[in-house]
């Protein structure tokens, strides 16, 4: 009988071994609750209209139609039953291991405060980005019908909460639609008012960048006219608006992108966890006390050269790869590659048209060369000539046009309030 | 003050009274509950994976940036006062008029079973075609999960209900699916063994064509593995299945496209209509009575040359044009154009890969040729040289390549049922 090898989770850590397990002859079965494999790097450019959801999403089954050894389910686990290794799917079906991938990745979370979820939705899977996408641009026609100056004002003031990469890169494309592409298009607002706004509870944007590019980006984003506000953090959220600082501050869009949670493997498990309930794994990513168990990427606390490893896609590429080598060595009796090592990969953000920071190792790059970089870079990423063509063209677009080419607002009903 | 023109809904027939008023120094309004103007022609492919929503839906103020006379408002329309020319909003807002064009479409109608809506959605709305792309790509899935096999049968079943161009359309490419690009792709359900179904009341498939034609594309179905059935109304659908002639057919995934009703525009104008709820017009497109009132496309019941003219965009396209030219002939004093003619476009309808219909007149034209015919008139048809690059790049593509690209399916969790 072939050895069985269950992954749960088709992202970048799950996806790698399955990829790299090719010919290994293990019967693989992968389960992931949607039916499609994400790039997530992306995800701010779907939710800011400049990318269609079908560009940086693919069907995981599309992508593994060679593989005849591997069994791709849609479905939600509800349990993992370690003492007959099976992995419990809701309905009552069960999928025996001899091998089990965890790689579920993280939501973002509230330091407490879920009820904040409900006016600042956080951004890590495609309804989240239309979500977003949705509320942004719903956020603009409101201030055309709004009759009160105030309410037009509130309407047109946007405020992302955490300043690391993504609420950079959220805000670079805001100020952009609202000051550069919207004002030709609303004959009532004037949306080259909108505010927006970078909120930062420490003291400099772009935390894991040196302190010259993140100088170097707060001032790019001030001259794109946004408000950079670092050294308080947001201590209310409601529909009215924000308090920072202990300045209220009417805003009707608010975007989370401060902080993470892992899924819920950990009580999967019965494991410890650190304090986002990321789970402690031995240095070959297996479940201290139960090598059959793997557990990766942001599920997962992993610590390479005395460092926690970032909780970023190349780590995540790794630690899959790390893993499909140790199953591979266990398979065919040889020693295994023994304990992860990160290989760090830099840091990359965009700011803005013609605007990135980049830093790798003691390599430093800014502005329109760094920008370009970037683009080629995330192309490279993408999976299959088709995404790297459709997205190239689709910024090329933009760039030559000038125009956003995702703006539509779907959804079932003019909902009654935001 | 400038003549004010209201402009409800933006579809073929409201965006052309628009494009037509250009330069006539009128002040525009233009209301849809949506943000985008549709191109519903292409709308099956959106809901059958060929075409991402954002390819063939463009936001109405983006085309209309140019236009300093249109206002373009995204508002619920819930009433017409017609002694004090304004246009009620939801929410009280009240927009005044001294012109008023009502183009507001239609639905998709049950002949009284609204019941069966739930069970069997139809297509008109990017929405729609979201809905009926997850429903299709989740019946696949779980036929994957199913352990029973009369489940998994049925769960591959398809039924579409109505032989017009839609319903033809759409079993042609779910038999694609199903037949050739999914085989490789699953490991328990063998998706070659899908039944398909084409359910006609009528004694024929696509009745608008000539026999000929009409008899060519059942032909060309049954080749592709449909089974059409005509002659036999469906006279039951829950979700288990439909009942067609007295046998009861489990099928997991029904699509509607058999019917239409006319917006809520007769209750908003008081007006008399046909029975499809279509508001009966003076042959200039106004309202009998009120010279101040147009009426167009799926709204209207529009008689030319004794004939009812369909439903088609080219039909609300000359209807738009032609309100356009009166509005401006009063304006500047002239007679205007006198009452509205149809020129009859022909008509178009694919079937599958390599296979289409054309009818113009007395040409006729099917097979390899008209495919290619009907995809470039397509092209020609949409707005804009991007949507005619990546729609046209997206059809090569699948051509090419056998992979249709927009497979996603979106949701905020895996319903319970169907």
């Amino acid at each position: 009988m072939k050895h069985r090898v269950v992954v749960i989770g088709a992202g970048f850590a799950g996806l790698q071994v399955v990829l790299g397990l090719k010919g290994a002859g293990c019967e693989i079965t992968l389960i992931d609750r949607r039916n499609h494999h994400l790039f997530q790097p992306l995800l701010y450019q779907v939710a800011t209209t400049l990318l269609a959801t079908s560009d940086i999403a693919w069907p995981i089954r599309a992508l593994l139609r060679e593989r005849r050894d591997v069994t791709t389910l849609l479905g939600t686990v509800e349990g993992i039953d370690r003492d007959t290794r099976q992995v419990v799917l809701r309905g009552g079906g069960r999928i025996p291991y001899d091998t089990l991938v965890v790689s579920t990745g993280a939501r973002h979370a509230y330091f407490g405060k879920d009820a904040w979820e409900a006016d600042a939705p956080g951004l890590k899977t495609l309804e989240d980005a239309t979500t977003i996408r949705r509320r942004l641009l719903l956020a603009f026609e409101r201030a055309e019908l709004a009759e009160d100056p105030a309410e037009r004002q509130a309407l047109l003031t946007f405020a992302v909460i955490g300043a690391g990469p993504t609420g950079v890169e959220l805000v670079g494309i805001i100020a952009e639609l609202a000051h550069r592409i919207l004002p030709a298009e609303f004959r009532r607002a004037d949306t080259r008012k909108a505010r927006i706004l970078l909120v930062e509870a420490g003291p400099r944007i772009l935390p894991a960048f040196s302190a010259d590019l993140s100088a170097y980006a707060a001032a790019a984003l001030a001259r794109r006219g946004v408000e950079v506000r670092t050294g308080a953090p947001m201590t209310e959220c409601s529909a009215q608006g924000i308090v920072v600082g202990g300045e209220l501050i009417p805003a009707r869009t608010v975007i989370w992108a401060a902080g993470v949670q892992a899924s819920r493997a950990q009580e999967w498990l019965g494991a410890k966890g650190d304090r986002a309930g990321r789970v402690m794994v031995a240095p070959d990513l297996t479940l201290p006390g139960d090598p059959a168990v793997f557990v990766l990427g942001d599920t997962a606390h992993v610590v390479s050269d005395g460092k926690p490893v970032p909780g970023v896609a190349p780590a995540a590429k790794q630690q899959g790869a790390h893993a499909a080598r140790t199953i591979r060595a266990r398979l065919a009796g040889r020693p295994g590659p023994g304990g992860f090592r990160y290989r760090d990969m830099g840091n990359l953000a965009t700011i803005g048209r013609n605007a990135a920071v980049i830093e790798y190792g003691r390599f430093r790059l800014k502005g329109g060369l760094a920008w370009w970089v970037w683009g080629v870079a995330h192309i490279y990423f993408l999976i299959g000539a088709r995404s790297r063509l459709f997205v190239a063209l689709s910024w090329l677009w933009v760039f030559l046009s000038g125009q956003n080419s995702a703006r539509l607002i779907t959804q079932r009903e003019l909902p009654k309030d935001r």
